[in-house]
């Protein structure tokens, strides 16, 4: 018999520069030819239209933190089956487990409304640095500096968002090099149309999670609606399918390795302009604090969690969230080592001093280097004590929420546009919800040994870094007996972790704070005078860094002499890459797609690999419509590509030259999770659902006809409010 | 910055269809023009001349039970390091560790002998089957048959070891179709010239065992030493180095992907003769069963070696030993699950019944496999308390130990022609060596709960299936306080585990040993009693299959048409493969070379991954000498091939199409431990020590300049006696 094998060719290629998460603008800076050469097959300018400020790239969405992108001009969505999880769980009872069985909507009056789900929409993008700058008075010192900046910013924010369904956000970029209003509308009717069983959308779980060889099917598809005159509005009957201007088209053809794709979406957070030491502090001291703090939460959670089966689904979700943050710490460290990321940033920094000693108009960013240096001395006094502080949340949660009751009453008392932007009118909604939805979380014995864990570590704490709530609350010194006691007393009285009780402290002023004499409350109150204190520090520094970081970055953009990426910021970005594998380790090379057979391979009928009887049935049958790759002879599931992208890309829209739709990302692999610091390209990997598994489970296991036909993937009549 | 990357084109090939195990003979029937095309650039006479009963495969020898393979005409063997481990271990000492330093010999006087160590040499094959089967007497019942052949067996084998220094052994193919005897020249002056430390031939340790991608430098060169007349002889100071007439010169260019290559050697055992449901039978029966008895037989070795440092140096061999068969079991099911092996047997068989059916010469064959089918049920009736007694040596070792006393006693009482070929004269300096070395093996409290758990699992077999000699000593019925009580009584006053005492019982009588009031040797006693009897059920059960799987196999081979090799069972045989990766599962491919990065990259300092200083210094320093290969950039460690391998293959030389050797085979990968059953060509992969490790661990690490003289890969004298 004839096997498909592999030929391996060693051949000294340069693995594909995929480095950077390029703003729409920067797109028309990059050389078009080069853009070609890779396999963009339309002109940049259709990607981004700087007339207009808009262009294909504003086809990808935020939605709620996530990306996501249209896929018809009637509204359709496609993001990460985890990124609309809470409307698929609103929709679940015991009668109705759209959680395992997944959903289709057998028309458009079947799709399901999402409480708070939002889509953002860019509208415009608007540089306003010099407005921003501006607004800081001559003379100011550093938290004046930063003040009035944060002022700034939140007054362009106030009046940006007078229009209706607008949310507005300025952004901060290079550190303070430029601000960038971003305008964008807000479509607050999201209805469900779509999703997989949760055993396909997460298949693999944690364990799989950052991993490859992937099998996880991790999309679902929603749909915007907007009032009849085409504007946003909040859910209605009457309301009707989104018109999205910009969208991509499904690629039935999908992709083949080595094939050019783009990766667009809201990337969160990223590190490649921190100075070397900036980033040696986070790999020696940050990131082994996290998996040590985190690590010891996740102890206690586990080990509560098996004593108690209510308390297990409790603490569920929080311990995911933990494990996450801790494996991310994990990755990081070990990709900091591997790639010699510090090491090159050491170099690079250096090469960039030395150009900048030749140019005496770039004295001051060397001055300002060494000030942002020497900073970080003056920060590693208080470090440990910080690192407590802001981390309250990854902690006892009663304490949390009772040190967050204590700033909001402090904070409501304020103007609105004087309050931390976090306390804003704007943003308690959210916060409100948050407390409400906190109360599924709550598990008392795991409350009571966080919050020990907590005060041990606070009273071992160092002279100069004492917690004065903790020591008044607690004592100096920890004594196991006394403290328990004393949390056993706190918890025993406390009214913060009843709901009712807690949503009416939401509403309250501080005084009938006080009044209430709950002692967790007075607790937080106290915690929340040192936040307070703390922000004002913190504030301080920001102010020092924002005069600092410009300058030199002023330098190392001169010295890269052509266009670079700057840090992700939740802004819309778009990032250049190819299909690809990698090899993680010697001996080992990762092959960039994966199939139904390896799905088929890793079932064991128990979760996190239980693939559901239909998709099992489909699969073994091996019907597999016109969805198989003809040189795989199997459906694909996921792939690789080398896209430059962080936290926020979930959901990403991976879109081939034309501009159509071949994968969802959802994932980044576990060799590239330093990829925050620096690109990589020998494992720089993003993981993308494949858009024919995609369409196999639309097509073949679900029959989902009318919605095939509406995606012009099917011929057919596709009018709208058709039973599908 | 340019790196060296893996372009990957999938293209429709065959894997290389390695399998076959091929006696010498076989490989003159092969066809010579196919053996030219994969890449045999010598005439297949020179392999083996039938006329002189010989050739360059006679150059691969057995190594006690390994393989291995004289690389110069001066007697150097090279073999794998476990496979001389007992010649290190016993030079060793805490002043001069050269389990942990290795060892280099600087010079032939410098040499280390090994005590016992022997290596055969092949002389002759001689087909014996007319002989063996004229003993039969006519009308022989099943028993009689099979010990009519037995006797035939061990008059061939004495007649032709009455030369000196020679061992015989009549070997059985494909289940009694042909006997031959074979003839081997016994070297028994055998002394080490080089092993790397343990932590280079043992990297990896049990963590990596069966496992790809591997860094192990699984190797060591001993020399052979004849007497000054070239006859084999014992150790003397006047012997000299052994005249090899074959022998494979090292190939210093190493190998490529794509190359084609021949592993020779001594494979010990496989079962791809059987019928498919022998095969269903040892699925469903055999490995689980293993799996399960080892298992706990390793879970009680851990515990109590957790509680009790001597203890746990005690048990390490026996525990290593378990884990490698418990893990060999696994391997075997989910091996012969992945490859559809039983299936592929039945489709097969049925093929052959077809063709059968329509030629009534081979009616005989039909019923033969009926017979053989039948048997089976017959077999299943006292199945678990066969695999009890077949697997004592797994228990506890004083129960093993007394048994086999009381056999020895019972089979010294006979003539030696007349006793069970174990018992033989010829066996027992290996036996008493055996009773010896055993002391450092035993820890009381492992031994007591060994013989608890398997005294539980006797008395809970059914009537049908008693063993008497547990009924009579413990009871019919398991109380763990009572049987535990009986045990430490046992233990209390036995001396078999005292060394001196033991050796005594060795050559005692059975009357000697009864007069010893001895409880444990008591035990042993009636445990030796249903051992003869349960020989009696095996060899009549093995004379049976005798007669019927040769009928069988006379219309398997009929209807191939072509040479099949016969199942392994110890005699030389060559496996012809290229060097080629695999791929074990879904979006994941093994590329078949592994370098010293990878052994850096595993280093953590800690067993099993230890890499000694000097070597780390050297590859640290990438001091590479002539080793790396052009394309890796590095020096290769450790290589993949396809070639047909088993235990026994351990150390077996792996050599081009030239005859050189390119590297030491020293393990099957783990998804291909079901190859004993069949031969799957997408995962049948054999893993070599690539022979520029080797050259770079004697050039670069060790400067063993005149032992690379000496292999002729540098120039220079290499006078006999020379320093090195």
């Amino acid at each position: 018999m004839k096997t498909m094998w592999l030929l391996l060719l060693w051949v000294a290629l340069p693995a594909f520069a995929g480095e950077g998460k390029w703003t729409p603008q920067q797109v028309l800076e990059l050389d078009p030819a080069w853009l070609k050469a890779q396999g963009l097959q339309l002109p940049p300018g259709r990607l981004w239209d700087a007339q207009r400020g808009t262009g294909l790239l504003a086809g990808a969405v935020n939605v709620g933190g996530c990306s996501g992108a249209f896929i018809s001009s009637s509204g359709l969505v496609i993001t990460n089956h985890h990124c609309v999880f809470s409307i698929i769980q609103e929709h679940s009872s015991p009668q109705r487990d759209l959680i395992s069985q997944g959903f289709l909507a057998t028309g458009r009056e079947a799709e399901l409304p999402g409480k708070g789900a939002r889509i953002l929409v860019p509208r415009a993008f608007t540089d306003v640095t010099k407005q921003v700058l501006a607004g800081v008075p001559a003379g100011a010192d550093d938290l004046a500096r930063f003040k009035a900046i944060e002022r700034q910013q939140k007054e362009l924010v106030a009046g940006c968002e007078k229009r209706p369904a607008t949310r507005c956000q300025v952004s901060v970029f290079d550190g303070g090099s430029q601000y960038v209003l971003v305008d964008s509308v807000e479509l607050a009717d999201v209805r469900l149309v779509y999703a997989p069983p949760r055993a396909v959308g997460e298949f693999g779980g944690e364990e799989d999670n950052w991993m490859w060889p992937r099998h996880t099917g991790d999309f679902a598809i929603v749909r915007a609606y907007s009032a009849p005159d085409g504007s946003a509005a909040a859910y209605s009957e009457t309301n009707v399918p989104h018109r999205a201007e910009f969208y991509f088209p499904l690629a039935p053809q999908g992709v083949q390795p080595g094939d050019f794709v783009m990766v667009l979406g809201y990337p969160g957070i990223s590190f490649r302009a921190l100075l070397a030491e900036e980033m040696a502090e986070r790999q020696a001291r940050f990131y082994p604090r996290v998996i040590d703090f985190y690590g010891e939460a996740i102890r206690i959670l586990e080990q509560e969690g098996a004593k108690d089966a209510a308390g297990k689904i409790a603490v569920a979700s929080t311990l995911k969230s933990l494990h996450n943050r801790a494996k991310n710490a994990s990755g990081q460290l070990a990709g900091l080592a591997r790639g010699r990321i510090i090491e090159k940033q050491q170099e690079h920094e250096a090469a960039v001093v030395r150009w900048a000693q030749a140019r005496p108009e770039y004295a001051g960013a060397l001055v300002s280097r060494e000030e942002l240096r020497e900073s970080l001395k003056e920060e590693a006094r208080t470090w440990e004590r910080e690192f407590l502080l802001n981390n309250l949340r990854a902690g006892a949660r009663g304490v949390s929420m009772a040190a967050t009751l204590g700033q909001l009453a402090r904070e409501r008392a304020k103007p609105d546009m004087e309050r931390e932007p976090e306390f804003m009118e704007r943003e308690l909604v959210r916060l409100k919800d948050q407390f409400e939805r906190e109360q599924k979380n709550l598990f008392l014995p795991a409350e009571k040994r966080l919050l020990l864990a907590f005060v041990r570590r606070a009273q071992a704490l160092g002279p100069a870094e004492r917690i004065a709530a903790v020591d008044k609350h607690f004592g100096p010194t920890f004594s196991e007996k006394a403290v328990a006691t004393k949390i056993n007393a706190l918890y025993a009285t406390t009214k913060v972790l009843t709901l009712s009780e807690r949503m009416a402290m939401f509403q309250a002023s501080e005084a009938q704070l006080q009044a209430r004499k709950d002692a967790l409350l007075a607790f937080g109150l106290d915690l929340a005078t040192e936040l307070t204190a703390l922000d004002a520090v913190k504030d301080r520094r920001e102010g020092a860094r924002r005069r600092l970081r410009p300058e030199w970055r002023r330098a190392v953009l001169a010295h890269a002499g052509k266009p670079v990426a700057p840090d992700a910021n939740g802004t819309l970005r778009v990032t250049f890459a190819k299909v690809e594998g990698y090899s993680p380790r010697d001996g080992v090379f990762y092959t960039p797609q994966t199939t139904l057979s390896g799905v088929l391979a890793k079932h064991t009928d128990a979760e996190p690999f239980d693939v559901p009887d239909k998709v099992l049935a489909t699969a073994r049958e091996k019907r597999f419509g016109p969805w198989a790759d003809a040189a795989l002879k199997d459906v694909p599931v996921d792939f690789l590509s080398s896209a430059d992208t962080t936290g926020g890309n979930s959901g990403s829209p991976t879109v081939n030259g034309k501009g159509e739709l071949v994968g969802v990302n959802f994932d980044r692999v576990w060799e590239n999770v330093a990829n925050d610091f620096g690109y990589n390209p020998d494992v720089a990997r993003n993981v993308n659902v494949d858009v024919r598994y995609v369409l196999w489970m639309l097509d073949q296991v679900e029959n989902a006809d009318g919605l095939l036909r509406e995606l012009g993937v099917r011929k057919g009549p596709s009018m709208p409010g058709e039973k599908r």
